[in-house]
């Protein structure tokens, strides 16, 4: 069987752009109404993807004024659109830093039973001082001290789902006996940041633990990825960039004792599409006309943790930027950003065009055929196991690549025309993974 | 327009007679299956009632070897629940003591906005040492701590649904303009528990706040249903108690300056319906029978603080038990529980009989007459403005109660025959809150 690849629809609000909103086929108010997910989950799963995506963070992010800033909890938003579609996955980013593992597991696992096995975290560490002031903090805890906390909250994660044997239940009416009580039990977790005694108080689900995502790119983040995840959202401006970070996450995982297949790699992109080349950069250029650039330019200088002030519209960014290291959160998609704007000579106010779309994704305008061209080129180079489609406008961005792009990718041998199977896992080829708790018995 | 009951579902796994399970007709997989509870979610819609509810607590609670003892996080639930349903409203506890306000408050609104405003929200702060050790703690904190924690989360999340004005979202496309930034405020709360920036990342819901319930009946309980709870449920074994407890409540909110009308009070029934009285005592009798005293005893023992060699099946409760202060955890139900076996000078195997169906709540076997003559009584008596439906066996004891008792009590004017509002609060009758973050700019 040939190679195939793997597709995942990040989806948010009316769009990845942060004009789509401004478009006249859209509404301003789809954040928060859940038909707008209904109808794009089932638009996504026509397609045959293997899984929708919702980011999140624990705070309100960017300025409510210019565009739809609140969204609805995403574990809630995946049980709404689990009742409505068969066998799309379905993944939500959690942070481990402001969540307890006890309440984190038992909600992925209840997403997992209640989608019959379509469930998937996207695990963060949250950057950002404004989240922790919603936590009782006065500032982010450090970069390698999140890290550090992610890494033991999976494990206490890990342990709970493993707390029920998968054949724990024995459901005996005559004798009366539900569960055999030796096969649910507690794991007395004692680390640096958690004490759990368990055993979780849902059994075993479907795919035993929901698929495992990590988005970082920084060293650390890598570093987390090649232990724990089973699929990586990455931005990546270049071919030769995207090949660097591939064959380097898959050597840590080897490193790590792992399959390197075992860890799917999703470059993100954002597809501008139209039927012509003339259509597809027309979109683009009143995608670009609606952007606000002051708005803009504030939100850059605050990654860059600068004052507005410094930077210049019209000009190149300031010579004199923080390092990687002085930047508390999103390290590598800060120093991608300067690159870009670096490589290609940018002013301010290009820089903020090609950032309106993906946030440092990579956007490009072009035909259905165009769009099939770039992915089949990173799939076959060692740059990708699949990708991560951000529509800049949805629904149509997200119609337009189901019914346009996902056809060509089919006919090239390169994509599925049905589900195979029923769980998120089964969709990635990935195994369901044994419950350590029946190992340690042996 | 005449004074009307409120029905309120209350749905646990099979049925909350904690032998349901072991009867021919029940699916001892169903408290994980979504489906069962779709089921179940729609059978009390049939009926028109007003909402349905799920308990809850952040553990597992007894002993999985006798009885289904995981369950679905109720989140997640009610939101799959939302789904297939139009009308109901959709309760579920949640704990204060295991909860951050930020996560808690955002989750409430999403699924009250995917829902279409009919989320209710339990509020407990959890007893049990067992729960606080899955948290980091050794032990449980104190009743006190636990409801000063309480009250100051409840401001808190109050704070929060109010960080968004009704109307701040304008969606000005032409402006660019999404929100009106100044309506989209910071709560800067500072407390002894929590100190939160905010403001919420999604808009203010429906409902503006979910319906808040309690159902604590110990004293710091009842001060915090008058100070903050819309309804109540309770367990009340006799007349006389319920009408006690319902003019305690409702003075108590008139001293703290609510309208006791805004307090509903809903004591819990587990009625076990029969066509004849020889039926109802027939399948009372045989859930008896399915019951394992020795796996009871010890529950009893451990809720009493005692050793379970210090409990004799046939004979009474010893003398020397502990007094309610002595006791950490659901103090209102202990005492109950010895009040009942020594009112009616029970044994304790005939204690365990009664407490088998509802852990404490009024448990009768009866006809459809029988079970409507009583809740028009307490109705009509001061003691009830509504009832907390616990059926003894799921689904057929729902579908009985919907099927027989309610076209009697709808007969007797009593209860609705069409929902008249779409949101849980106009089912309840209760208003739906100002915003306070308005208020305050006057």
């Amino acid at each position: 069987m040939s190679r195939k690849l793997h597709l995942n629809a990040f989806l948010m609000s009316v769009g990845h752009h942060e004009a789509s909103w401004r478009l006249p086929e859209s509404d301003p108010h789809a954040s928060w109404n859940v038909k707008h997910f209904q109808e794009l989950a089932r638009i996504a799963e026509r397609g045959k993807l293997d899984s929708i995506f919702f980011a999140d963070s624990p705070v309100l992010q960017g300025d409510p004024g210019r565009r739809p800033a609140g969204k609805l909890e995403p574990t809630v938003l995946l049980t709404a659109l689990a009742a409505v579609t068969e066998h799309i996955g379905l993944i939500a980013t959690a942070s481990t830093s402001y969540n307890e593992p006890y309440n984190l597991a038992r909600r992925f696992a209840s997403v997992d039973h209640v989608s019959g096995g379509r469930a998937g975290w996207n695990i963060v560490t949250t950057a950002g001082a404004d989240a922790a002031r919603n936590f009782g903090l006065d500032d982010v805890p450090l970069h390698a001290d999140r890290y550090e906390r992610a890494a033991e909250f999976v494990e206490v994660a890990t342990k709970l789902w493993d707390s029920w044997a998968d054949d724990a239940v024995l459901a005996d009416k005559e004798a009366g006996v539900h569960a055999d009580a030796a096969k649910v039990r507690a794991i007395n977790h004692r680390g640096r940041y958690f004490r759990v005694d368990g055993p979780l108080n849902v059994p075993r689900s479907p795919q035993g633990y929901p698929l495992l995502v990590q988005a970082g790119s920084s060293e650390d983040g890598r570093q987390f990825a090649a232990r724990f995840a089973e699929a990586v959202f990455t931005a990546q401006q270049t071919l030769g960039e995207a090949q660097d970070f591939y064959r380097d996450l898959k050597q840590r995982a080897a490193a790590l004792g792992r399959d390197p297949d075992g860890v799917k790699i999703l470059p993100g992109i954002v597809p501008v599409i139209g039927d012509t080349v003339g259509e597809a950069r027309e979109l683009d250029a009143e995608l670009e006309r609606l952007i606000s650039p002051e708005y803009a330019k504030r939100q850059l200088a605050e990654r860059f943790n600068l004052d507005p002030d410094d930077l210049d519209l019209d000009g190149p960014l300031p010579a004199d930027l923080p390092t990687e290291d002085e930047i508390e959160g999103a390290k590598s998609r800060y120093t991608l950003i300067v690159d870009l704007a670096r490589r290609e000579n940018l002013t301010v106010r290009q820089l903020i065009g090609r950032l309106g779309g993906g946030r440092g994704h990579r956007t490009f305008a072009g035909t259905p055929v165009q769009v099939a061209d770039t992915i089949e080129e990173w799939f076959g180079s060692g740059a990708a196991d699949g990708f991560n489609i951000m529509p800049a406008v949805l629904p149509s961005g997200l119609v337009a690549f189901v019914e346009k792009v996902v056809p060509i990718l089919r006919e090239r041998g390169l994509f599925r025309a049905e589900y195979t199977g029923t769980t998120l896992r089964e969709h990635y080829g990935l195994p369901r993974p044994a419950n350590r708790l029946e190992l340690s018995k042996v």
